[in-house]
């Protein structure tokens, strides 16, 4: 088995915290006093849209980009993704001195974009709807000799991200978490977690949030194997949270620790963002707002517990910002 | 010399930290690569925009209210406040079981005449241009028998405050800080401040920053005595940071402590609530936009240095935002 097709571990997001201290920002855990009197409940939101590239993507990013060799890093790194694992990677590259080509649909925001060219990245296009990142990955991996940093499907990926959920429950001081809620596009993120709190032999239930649509998840849960989502969905406000299908490596972790799934609609996610906005003063994108919009709209009930939100990211065009700062809650 | 009268100090600073604790929150320091990037040094922002209501002004509300008598708080209380306070002597109030009566200018924010009615205050509109808030304040609490909250210039109000320079050293974990940024309208956040640093035997160079125009500071410190500014500034966008002049208490302990006060123009303000949305997913009110306008303009210099930088409050009118997240840095 090669390296990276290892399942991920415990140990190794412990390794990965090592990796990562001095580097990655050790994001805050918020709790906001309006917010548990809506609920009912203790929130702990761990705000990871203050890191490093506006999301908890440059943790495995640099968890799995700091320890190429010196000839990997000569020819550099190729990564594929909508958005937030590109500027992840760019960022990622650029501290550890190689370069970054990111593949990235033509349809992900100008924000994400703008934020992986000012981290020195270069960017290759691709049509979301006709074309596999991953085949174009794959391929400009083979002509170029480089290394491919995928999205979730790594261990080193899963055990970066992890570092989110040994903070998580460093900082919650002993709190006990009855429930999690997170978001899941791969579900790297959450798999890391997952494995975060069984280094510290917690098991709150754990919830994966997903788009109206792309409850691939929730259908690989119900099945029982990894099941895609159906092809043509409505298109998600959450560009984050695009994935057809959760991964291999991440799903076998994910699969038997996961309490449910659950999806929000963008009108709840836009709810949710203008929540945050206002009342938290936390600026926070579509996919980073699942969590927090399936709290608020009551899809997981918090009344009497306490609850661990996972804020994944804040890279949110400043248009589409503005224009739900104008609109009415309903 | 009455209670009201007597000079703040370092040890009552100390005392309203117990009495805060397990109330008020906790606000992160964040530390932000990208801003650290940009001035070329490290920069601790304490973000305040997540207190109860908001800004700071929360504490010093509690440490004032909280230690009322029953008989007090059956009376209620009255204050005069172009808003931050107002909110913040609002939740202090309903929190505490007693009831606030607030005095605000009729051309405040709409979202801080909502966050009062929100926290369960009652409000009473007055002309900031022909009419006396203090005068107005003092008849009410002399017709309801009772007691007025000081927006600064109060000993328990001002040590509420300097909890924000408590946590920050504790948060700065041993960091040697070389300059601290903060707002100044009446000085009440700052004198709070400067008390906590000397509890920890710490002088960091200290700025005052104002919105041009509104520089009383920056005349009080030139002429050695307290003075107000020009009686008609053009008005700032800055709707917190309007007194005419430093208080009598805040001015004996900024006074002698104070490097220098600055100034920033709106243009700049409206640049640091940009910067702060966009890079650092923070929102940030004009008035509690000012320390950072100062840092990102260069009026201080942060190049190889530690710069904490307090943002004060986060109170923004959302279409006030949407507007300022739509305009291009020039």
């Amino acid at each position: 088995m090669s390296e990276s097709h290892r399942a991920p571990t415990s140990a190794g997001v412990l390794d990965a915290a090592r990796q990562l201290a001095g580097v990655a920002v050790r994001t805050p855990l918020i709790e906001h006093p309006a917010l548990n009197a809506r609920v009912g409940g203790r929130v702990l939101l761990k705000a990871e849209c203050f890191q490093w590239a506006g999301s908890f993507k440059f943790r495995g990013a640099w968890n799995r980009i700091s320890r190429l060799s010196p000839e990997e890093k000569r020819r550099g790194v190729v990564a594929y993704s909508s958005g937030n694992h590109a500027q992840g990677v760019a960022a990622a590259a650029r501290l550890a001195g190689t370069h970054a080509l990111i593949v990235m649909p033509h349809d992900c925001p100008a924000v994400k974009v703008a934020g992986v060219r000012q981290h020195g990245g270069e960017v290759r296009f691709y049509d979301r709807w006709c074309e596999s990142r991953e085949a174009i990955g794959a391929q400009i991996a083979a002509e170029r000799g480089c290394v491919l940093v995928p999205p979730f499907d790594d261990p080193h990926v899963i055990e970066g991200q992890g570092t989110v959920g040994l903070e998580l429950v460093d900082q919650a001081g002993g709190a006990h978490i009855d429930q999690l809620l997170c978001g899941a596009s791969g579900g790297g993120l959450l798999a890391g977690i997952h494995l975060a709190l069984e280094h510290h032999g917690l098991s709150p239930e754990t919830y994966a949030v997903e788009p109206e649509g792309f409850d691939d998840h929730a259908l690989s849960l119900r099945q029982g194997t990894i099941t895609a989502h159906a092809p043509e969905p409505r298109p998600s406000i959450c560009d984050a949270l695009m994935a057809p299908q959760p991964g291999n490596l991440t799903f076998s972790v994910n699969g038997p620790r996961l309490t449910d799934a659950v999806s929000v609609g963008d009108h709840e996610v836009r709810n949710a963002i203008r929540y945050a906005a206002s009342t938290l003063k936390l600026i926070v994108e579509p996919g980073g707002a699942v969590s927090l919009a399936a709290l608020l709209s009551g899809r997981v009930d918090a009344a009497g517990r306490i609850t661990a939100v996972i804020v994944s990211g804040g890279n949110i065009d400043p248009a589409l910002l503005a224009e739900i700062l104008r609109e009415e809650t309903p």
